[in-house]
């Protein structure tokens, strides 16, 4: 028996077996005999040291095999670190808003409305009939299916007074959730370490947008009467911008709506400066006791360039948005999300479609605003009865969510971790402000799980305040 | 009768219709009356001069109203030329690969296979499973549904040999697509003005993702022998590039199948120059011949980043791909997904997984093969016949396109131009490749609508080819 033969016949196997598939069957030991030009008990000895290294199995009348069973290595991707360098801007880790729930806790930090509050009926009926349609097994253009490119220009264009040209179905260019809408208006207008003005505090997805996009945010302070027209015209003035995002219906977190006067006065600062208002209408279908009137709707210069999406009234499932916008500017995003994405799924965008075609769909909407007003003020009482020292700011007229500003000096993590060890999920406001937050605020979602809830909720909260060192 | 006061009124009346909806109703003359302290008579010549504008129009005994026909205004966006200046990088145009087709001509420009290659029933039952089920409603994880990211984790480690650590479902992150996956990696991993090394000629959406994130294309030359190693470690060394771009099996628009032996070269090469490798499977589906194996399949230590797309195989309404990638890489991957749009539908990601788990899947894939075959051979066939002067490269083993050279000195272009008057779209080759084309070139498409027209397809390119001043 020759040792060194039969390591040498191992040392052969272990390279085959680096390079082939788990369970892949080895060559009989007589093939191995001739290919190694050894004994048989030289290749049984070989044949034992890869057995016992882990690397084979044998299966007696059957034959060996590469085990499938691997053995994990603790991974090195050190070398990452130089490839990759520093990130050009450190985008910050996922909202609070995003979590998903547990189910025994009472949820009041997320983004979205509870599936309850969605048309499911409507939806699964439209999604079963794209199913079936062409729609299915179909590429749409690049801007998007023409019906529903029509869909938005004509929502758009039934609130444009006479004196205003309203937008064409060629001005909308459908996208996968506002989200994405966000990062090509702020990649295609604004661009690598341009100013960008945003209302503050505003939305914390505008806000990841903008640091993708590696812009450079400028905040601009607004309250429950929106932001100030002459703060505005300054912030234009130092710095030279030429886009101001904003939320002018039900603003996320604050729910403040602008004053009707204030549409003008915006449009008027921003067209001065020769600027673009990028009017994000997420709450478009989320009034309770007003209507929204898109800031867009008083433009036909191109100025304004307006988001609509019905990833929250529809359905989470169903990402279907519109950006509108005219001029040289729609060529640039339309170009962005050609480069981007290509094109948006046309099941998804003729399920869109399909619901909000549907006089169904104008039915569940009046039922959605009546139970958005029933939870907002079953959340207000709650919380002025068990939790008085949080102050809402203002209760919004629409949205899905109350701004409470806590007592100064409150540190909210340390309430939120409070909260959520007593069984109540919160969303420290800070996460909604670009700079700085300029108090302590928590943003409370009344559209969640069961708001029957609430209370106990509110409870909850007033506790953990009562318990806080201030 | 006061006709400055008449003017008065209907110039106050102007400026509310400017800011009415088309359709509203005015007040009454009585109102009117008693609101500007006028005759009737006066009221009336006010509404009459209105009228005569095409402002307002009176309904007799209902009412008078603003009139729904709008005056569209010429518009001008001069303005935004100063606001959005110069593009930082300016994006191509849309590839021809995208044009949709008319009803009556050959159609060999495609970058999609035909619906009837498809499967259909399959894509139809699982999107009808999918809108029943609670994928309708809900919003997925970031990264991804775990069932999906386990599939795509799992066929990957089913090919990677016994050696080497298999991906876990964790290291996968589902796209809308694998054109977001392009522009992720390319912005996550290089970013602007870093250099980006592509196989020349390459898939005309990378080179449109990388124009997008701003990064610099060297293009490094491929062959049907796949690229020279040796060519790729200059241009890493003269460069300083981290990320290297390719299709190693059926390479869009060549059909390169990579020799296995190349593989673990470009992987060392990769690693000497503490690299990714980018590697875009987009045909992984699409063998004919041969089957592809994955260069991911033998990287544990995170120097391939892995694309695997199901748009092209499954359905183009069906929009999902996976990455596949370890270490920083993919949380850098990760954090860009989530700004740019935060979660793929989970409809989307349902139907997909329902999709390739059935059992008629892997039939279906097995039936695809051989009609791609067949469809290969008979355009091969037919320019063999009847357009000799166009060269086929090489027959490719898997994929959806022949890469034709035509002989030096023909014009591409008015060579697509003559034969698109004559019924047939081709796809100029042009538009693979990331710099100056290296000789004329056009791209076969032999997935797209009715093979039966082949041989007439072949006979128009040779007769345009015949007429060529060449």
């Amino acid at each position: 028996m020759n040792d060194g033969s039969s390591s040498r016949i191992a040392a052969g196997l272990r390279k085959w077996i680096a390079t082939a598939v788990p369970g892949a069957r080895l060559p009989s030991t007589r093939e191995l005999v001739a290919q190694y030009g050894a004994s048989p008990v030289t290749v049984q000895n070989a044949l034992r040291t890869l057995t016992v290294q882990g690397l084979i199995e044998t299966h007696p009348g059957v034959g060996t095999f590469i085990r499938a069973v691997r053995t994990a290595r603790p991974a090195d991707y050190g070398w990452q670190t130089a490839a990759l360098r520093s990130p050009r801007t450190r985008i910050q880790s996922v909202s609070t808003a995003l979590r998903s729930t547990p189910n025994d806790v009472i949820a009041l930090h997320a983004g979205y409305p509870d599936r309850e509050l969605l048309p499911g009926r409507l939806i699964r009926s439209a999604l079963t009939r794209a199913a079936r349609a062409d729609a299915a097994l179909t590429r749409p253009p690049a801007a998007g299916l023409p019906e529903l490119q029509s869909w938005f220009a004509d929502e758009l264009g039934a609130v444009t007074p006479a004196g205003v040209t309203p937008p064409t179905p060629s001005d909308v260019i459908i996208l996968p959730g506002s989200q994405s809408g966000l990062s090509s208006v702020f990649r295609a207008l604004a661009g690598t370490g341009q100013p960008l003005l945003m209302e503050s505090p505003t939305y914390w997805g505008a806000i990841l947008a903008a640091q993708q996009a590696g812009v450079l945010v400028v905040p601009v302070p607004t309250g429950p009467a929106g932001p100030d027209p002459d703060e505005l015209a300054r912030a234009f003035r130092e710095t030279a911008a030429r886009l101001f995002y904003a939320q002018p219906n039900y603003a996320n977190p604050t729910g403040t709506q602008w004053p009707t006067a204030l549409h003008g006065q915006v449009l008027e600062v921003v067209r001065e400066h020769g600027a673009f208002l990028v009017e994000d209408d997420w709450a478009h279908d989320f009034g309770i006791t007003s209507t929204p009137t898109p800031v867009a709707a008083h433009d036909d210069r191109g100025h304004v360039v307006y988001l609509r999406s019905l990833t929250k009234s529809v359905s989470p499932a169903i990402r279907v948005a519109a950006v509108i916008a005219r001029g040289p500017a729609r060529e640039r995003i339309l170009a962005d999300r050609g480069a981007e994405s290509m094109y948006v799924s046309s099941l998804l965008q003729t399920a869109a479609l399909d619901i909000v075609t549907q006089p169904a769909w104008r039915t569940h909407l009046r039922g959605l605003h009546q139970q958005l007003g029933t939870r907002r003020d079953l959340l207000a009482t709650a919380l002025q009865e068990h939790a008085p020292r949080a102050d809402i700011d203002h209760v919004p007229a629409g949205g899905l969510n109350l701004w409470v500003r806590l007592p100064d000096g409150t540190d909210v993590h340390q309430l939120a971790y409070d909260c959520e060890k007593a069984g109540l999920i919160i969303a420290p406001g800070t996460e909604w402000f670009p700079a700085e937050p300029t108090g302590p605020f928590v943003r409370l979602n009344y559209a969640g799980p069961n708001p029957a809830a609430f209370p106990a909720g509110a409870r909850i909260l007033g506790q953990a305040l009562a318990h806080q060192p201030a």
